[in-house]
C-alpha cells in the first residue's frame, strides 16, 4: 500500500493519474497549501522539500514527479506505462518528463512562485508578465517537435501523458492562447475522457 | 558510437563523465556559446532546444541530463552506474538527479540566464542578487537530507555523483560559502581525484 501526498491543482495530479493507470493499491492525503501544511513539521518529516507530491512506499518516501512516474511504471510492468525493456525509448520518455519538470513547470512557476528567485515586488511582477511568453515557447517546442499522436510517444500511452495533461491544465491561466496549440489541446481532451483521469480529478476536487 | 555535444562549464560535463565511467565508445563536439552556435540551424537540427547537452545515438538524439545519465547507466549495465534491478533505489537516484535539474540548476540559472523569465534589467539584477540564497538553500537540503558518503547514494558510486560534482563547480561563483557545506565539498574533492573525471575535464578545457 502506497500513500500519495498531493495538493489540488498541482503537478501531483500526474502521479495520481499514473497510480490509477497502474491499478495500484494506494491511498491519498491532501495537503492544504492554503493552511501552509506543506511547511509544517509533520509534513517536513515526510518531505523536507516542503512540496508535493510525495509518495510513501513500504521502503521509504519518493519525490520528484519524473522519478515517481518511472517508479510507478517499473512497479507495475504488466501495465506497460513505459518502454521498460528499451533504454533508448525509456530515455525518450524520461527526456520528455524532464523537460516538463525543469523547463515548462519552471516557466509556469514564475507566475505564482516568483519569490523563490527574487525578493523585490517589481521583479516578481516582471516575472509574471513574461509567463505567457515563456510558457508559450515551451508549448511551441512540444507542439512542433515532441508530441506525437494520439499519445505523447505515439501509438502507445505512457507516463508522459498524465504529466503533459496535468501541466496543460494551467495553459489558459498562464495567459497562453490554446488555439495556438491544437495538438496539445487535442491531447488534453483525449486524456480528460479516460476514466482513470476522471477518477483522480474527482477525488482531488471532492 | 555516440556523439556528445557539449559546452565547457555547463551541465554537459555530467554526461561526459558518465560516458567515461561507462567506458563508452563516443566522440565529442564542442558547441561555442560565445559564438552562439547553440542557436545556429546546424545545431537546432540536432537539438531544437538550443541547449547542451545532446547525445546523438544510433537511434536518435537524446537530451536532458537526467534522461541521458539513466540511458548511459542502462546501456552499460555491467558498469553498475545505477541500481537498475531495484525500482525503488532507481527512483531514489532519479529523484536526486531530478532535483538537481529542476531546482538546483534552475536556481543557479537565475544568475546568468535571468532573461528567460523576465525582460527588465532591474528584474534580472534582482534575480542575480537572490542566487546566493536560493542556491545555498538547495545545498542545505542536499547536505542535510540527500548526500550520503562517500558517494551520493552511499557506498556505491552512481550517476548522481557526476551530476552533483558538475553543479558543485559553480558554488563559489554563485556566491555560496563552501565552508557551510563540508560534505558537498568533500564529495567534490573525492570526485576530482577520479581519472574518469580528470579525463572529461581535460578534454573539455583542451
Amino acid at each position: 500500500m502506497m500513500t500519495l501526498f498531493y495538493a489540488p491543482h498541482t503537478c501531483s495530479l500526474a502521479s495520481h493519474i499514473a497510480l490509477e493507470d497502474a491499478g495500484a493499491d494506494y491511498t491519498t492525503v491532501r495537503i492544504s497549501f492554503a493552511n501552509d501544511e506543506q511547511r509544517k513539521p509533520e509534513y517536513l518529516a515526510i518531505n523536507p522539500k516542503a512540496r508535493v507530491p510525495a509518495l510513501v512506499t513500504g521502503r521509504g518516501t519518493l519525490t520528484e514527479t519524473p522519478a515517481m512516474l518511472a517508479f510507478i511504471a517499473q512497479s507495475f510492468p504488466l501495465k506497460r506505462l513505459a518502454p521498460l525493456d528499451d533504454p533508448y525509448l525509456f530515455a525518450r520518455v524520461q527526456a520528455f518528463n524532464s523537460y516538463l519538470c525543469a523547463t515548462l513547470h519552471v516557466a509556469h512557476s514564475h507566475r505564482m512562485r516568483g519569490y523563490r528567485w527574487a525578493d523585490e515586488a517589481s521583479a516578481i511582477e516582471a516575472m509574471q508578465r513574461k509567463v505567457p511568453q515563456s510558457v508559450a515557447s515551451c508549448y511551441e517546442l512540444i507542439e512542433a517537435t515532441m508530441l506525437e499522436e494520439p499519445w505523447v510517444m505515439g501509438e502507445v500511452y505512457t507516463i508522459c501523458d498524465p504529466y503533459l495533461f496535468t501541466l496543460a491544465q494551467w495553459l489558459e491561466q498562464d495567459g497562453v492562447d490554446p488555439r495556438r496549440f491544437p495538438k496539445v489541446i487535442d491531447h488534453r481532451r483525449r486524456m480528460s475522457e479516460r476514466p482513470e483521469v476522471q477518477r483522480a480529478i474527482a477525488e482531488e476536487l471532492a
